[in-house]
């Protein structure tokens, strides 16, 4: 096994302050979502909830949108990515941390690392869009730039890691990440009581995950179902198949969804869902603008499949009190969806 | 004086419970206030306050932006229009309500109509989009189609009053939706203390009444500024002059703010505003998604002439606590100015 494999092996053994003894999912306990709640809370927002009556008469529920588009950095993963850098040790830390992602994590995760007053390497494919390089600079990422390839991201990440001796913080297959993501729905059974479900979008699962953990301790009777593009439904087929089957090239609007489970979120999604339910592109749009027009928000179009799922299967909702988790609000205003 | 004119005196004596010695915007005092608030608590939200530490760092002010597009029907107008409605006296409000507006203020009195369960009469020209017809029907608003002209609307609004005798709402050029106006600001001083100055849109002038109303009472210290575009400057001009100049025809984005001020509300603008400032198109669109970007909420290009003149004039607002109104949130979502 070479270096390169190394770095990218995804259940490798992780370490933080306060979860020295944690090797995987398995070991997680709601202890370490009360200790990252208590890391991270001077530099996140306990973010609102927000209802729209008429949405409530369209499904016939009550629905609780947890409105993480309005976190610092304008995504829920700058809890994973704060929790996991302000975990390190200072020996740890004064190499910073770095990371592979042209998404909210990169973004997140150089928030998180410039709070801490340390680097952040973030390696992103030349192609990738100037305005997603000027955001994770704007939050002080240091960016390199490698080729539209995985091994030329894996060889100029090994290069970056070598160099900097960064830790490497996985954008969701990572305890550290995934109790960072439960403060999220811990603050929301704290917000709404009486829940009997919650809706997150499911990607590579760190939300997901996260809201497991949190529920399956704090509200073990709350139903949890995961939201996914028909398109990239990778996640939906491991469930029903039991294990995990990952797509090669999904293509979605929901762009923030295109990644496959991992071990450590498969632990979760295994166990602790309900039902992973999809939506095609259009029922996406639909919900994505239904939720602009009516709650007056910006959201990712990742953020509107969980109200997809519900307004195509009202009959899984009705008469319940459910929680939407509306995961960001980091969209391109020049490429609107609905305008295409 | 023919019975249409009548209708349309602008400064016509008005009357409703707890404001029955009210004739004019002079007698106008914080009780009236304190009444309105108590009367629509029930129907309204006290909406939340948002902040951004990247537009905070653009000024080089605390910008305080409270969110009236969260507000009940999407905008400030559903607190006057409540406050008129429910100040009718069983024997006026049984004849229901009445105005001419194809805007919020139609959404909006349809809305505390409902609330009551009175009808409410909308005069509307044929011309206006079928959205917004469609809006306001969908709040039980009444629609009666005019032709595009002023003559026609006078005419077919004094054929509903007559067989109707539902009592005309002005949007803003009555002291009862003033007082119900001057709820908002009541919420942003108990919300924000030590506010230095307040900004907020001027079209006809009802938000800006409202704010000079409670500020002159609770905080007479607190600096206010009416914002207005460059293309309907019509408020910035009669500031100057001292006496109300109306535009005929003003064309801007800002379609909430091409309505002149009439004399309950100049009555405000020209003893308590410090100062109307103006932004032109660019800078109001460069504002406006500045704020979906950075606030991730859906406004109203009304709301953004705000913003605007902050950025343009940073050296009033430098080192200040400044309180934003964010006056509402119905867009076109299919028509958004950066796409023209």
């Amino acid at each position: 096994m070479n270096a390169k494999n190394e770095i990218f092996k995804d259940a490798s053994p992780v370490l933080c302050e306060g979860m020295d003894s944690v090797f995987g999912a398995a070991d997680l306990n709601f202890e370490h979502v009360l200790q990252a709640r208590q890391r991270i809370a001077p530099y996140i927002h306990n973010t609102p909830v927000l209802t729209s009556s008429y949405i409530n008469q369209l499904i016939g529920a009550e629905v609780f949108f947890k409105c993480e588009n309005f976190q610092k950095a304008g995504a829920f993963k700058v809890r994973g990515a704060t929790n996991a850098v302000f975990g390190l040790t200072p020996g740890q830390a004064i190499h910073g941390v770095a990371t592979h992602s042209s998404g909210n994590h990169a973004l997140c995760l150089s928030y998180a690392a410039g709070q801490r007053g340390i680097p952040c390497h973030v390696v992103m494919p030349r192609t990738a869009p100037q305005a997603k390089k000027d955001a994770v600079a704007g939050y002080g990422g240091l960016i390199t730039e490698c080729e539209p390839s995985t091994s030329s991201r894996e060889e100029v990440f090994a290069g970056i890691q070598l160099s900097t001796e960064a830790e490497f913080v996985h954008p969701y297959n990572d305890p550290r990440v995934i109790a960072g993501q439960a403060t999220c729905s811990a603050e929301l059974v704290e917000q709404v009581p009486g829940l009997d479900a919650v809706v997150a979008p499911i990607g590579g699962g760190g939300m997901i995950s996260g809201t497991c953990l949190t529920l399956a301790s704090k509200a073990p009777n709350v139903e949890i179902f995961a939201a996914e593009p028909d398109q990239a439904d990778d996640a939906a087929r491991s469930f029903r198949a039991g294990k995990i089957i990952a797509d090669d090239a999904p293509n979605t609007i929901a762009d923030g969804l295109k990644v496959p489970l991992k071990e450590n979120t498969w632990f979760f999604v295994s166990r602790n869902v309900k039902d992973v339910l999809t939506a095609s592109e259009e029922e996406i749009i639909v919900a994505m603008k239904l939720t602009w027009q009516r709650l007056k928000i910006v959201i990712e179009p990742s953020c509107a499949v969980p109200l997809a799922v519900m307004l195509k299967h009202p009959e899984k909702f009705k008469g319940k009190r459910v929680g939407v988790i509306i995961t960001g609000g980091n969209v391109d205003l020049d490429r609107l969806p609905w305008f295409n």
